[in-house]
């Protein structure tokens, strides 16, 4: 039998809501609410620790969370809930039956290893739009980049509509969050070359070698890259636009010299 | 002076908002309602007619609304109007303090022409939400393709959600809407090859000659291309998915062969 919530005044559905509303909250309880089978399945394939299952029982049966248990490596809290409870807390259109509570990581430079030589890296300074690092996070995962960066960021990891729209590929790629200043540093000191993106550089994007170890750096929409990044990169790049527009979606930018890399490295890992 | 109106429940406001609503209302009309004056500005550009402006004077000056009129084809009918009114028929988000009538134009196969021997097409299947297609069309235009197809389309191309997260590039590409069979038969008969984006694709997009006529034919995230898309190819490709998750948001997928096309044509138009 396990724990039973009816109450939507209960302190643990405030809890969640906490969490789901605030990143300040979720870096004080270093703690935040996942939901979706795929997604919980990819965190703990990213071996992130559920403290929490909460399910309501008519959508997710307990066959269903016994499974879950069962790949879990800690043995989390089991806690019934009830459709009122459910329709409270889950995220829209949400409709597994399960909510999790998961551990955060640690976000450090100091947590990234690389496995080999000439690793290739996404950096993002300063995204806005969850659904942008969603979208940025997606392709860091379909490309096997070995690590993510963003730079000064402007929000927790663990935002839900960034969890959402990653699909979960915030769990599959190593991510690390600093300065714009302490990634350069990082960068310099591994000899790791630094390709900037950028709306007034000279050279085109496909005519550089991304063979060596590398950084792709992408800027936001509004005022792309710091000058802080433009002065210290390996190389300023462009992508050529032949249209009327003069700026691209900054995940599909990103995407486009990654794959760019990728298909030079003949698509080796 | 112009005409003025201060009433929520006039006509026109009625019209307006029938025309945001529906794809039916703008198909019946044949017209849409267009805000934002890049927006405008790139519609002129592209030949469209503005049929109405209606404006807002404390946001948009009467100044702004003549050098608008001088550079439209027509004399489009002016109409000052409230902040009430505009803010009933304003689109969530929009701060210009002018809205217009334009007319839609015909996107059967036949208007389109080519001004090379090689285009470059994107086509896209079924594509449902309006984000995704603005998305695409936003890179066809970067990548000033040489026409956009929407096969088996599930909407208009007018929506207001298309038209924005297009950010008017809706209106700098030609664009063909048909049944798959229609735009199949189209570039058989004009022998332009026909590279379908799947799943289940056994060569890789990077190792393809994208240097003769090429359409590049990407279908949903859910459900993939049709049958008869992929048994009507010259060649299925694929993205190669090195990562946990085996799909690509369909702009992205579209944009990685899109500008690998480029790359080969050596960007040149």
């Amino acid at each position: 039998m396990y724990k039973q919530i009816s109450s939507t005044q209960n302190s643990i559905v405030k809890y969640i809501l906490q969490l789901q509303e605030k990143s300040r909250n979720r870096k004080k309880e270093g703690k935040f609410v996942l939901e979706g089978f795929r997604e919980l399945s990819l965190a703990l394939d990213g071996n992130y620790t559920i403290n929490t299952i909460l399910f309501y029982p008519e959508i997710c049966s307990h066959e269903r969370v016994q499974i879950l248990l069962e790949n879990t490596k800690n043995s989390p809290e089991c806690i019934e809930i009830t459709k009122d409870v459910y329709q409270k807390i889950a995220y829209r259109g949400s409709t597994e039956g399960v909510l999790t509570i998961v551990e955060t990581k640690v976000h450090s430079l100091e947590t990234i290893s690389f496995h080999n030589k000439t690793p290739l890296i996404l950096v993002a300074e300063a995204p806005e739009k969850p659904g942008n690092i969603g979208a940025l996070l997606r392709t860091a995962d379909a490309a096997n980049v070995d690590a993510v960066f963003i730079a000064n960021p402007k929000t927790d990891l663990y935002n839900p509509n960034i969890v959402r729209s990653s699909v979960g590929c915030v769990f599959t790629t190593q991510v690390a969050m600093a300065s714009t200043s302490e990634i350069i540093s990082f960068l310099q000191e591994k000899e790791i070359s630094i390709y900037c993106a950028a709306l007034t550089a000279s050279e085109n994007y496909h005519i550089q070698n991304f063979k060596n170890a590398t950084a792709i750096v992408v800027g936001t929409e509004a005022t792309g890259l710091s000058d802080e990044w433009l002065k210290n990169s390996t190389q300023n790049i462009i992508i050529p636009m032949q249209g009327k527009i003069d700026s691209m979606n900054v995940s599909v930018a990103a995407a486009i010299v990654i794959f760019e890399a990728k298909r030079q490295r003949n698509f080796e890992s």
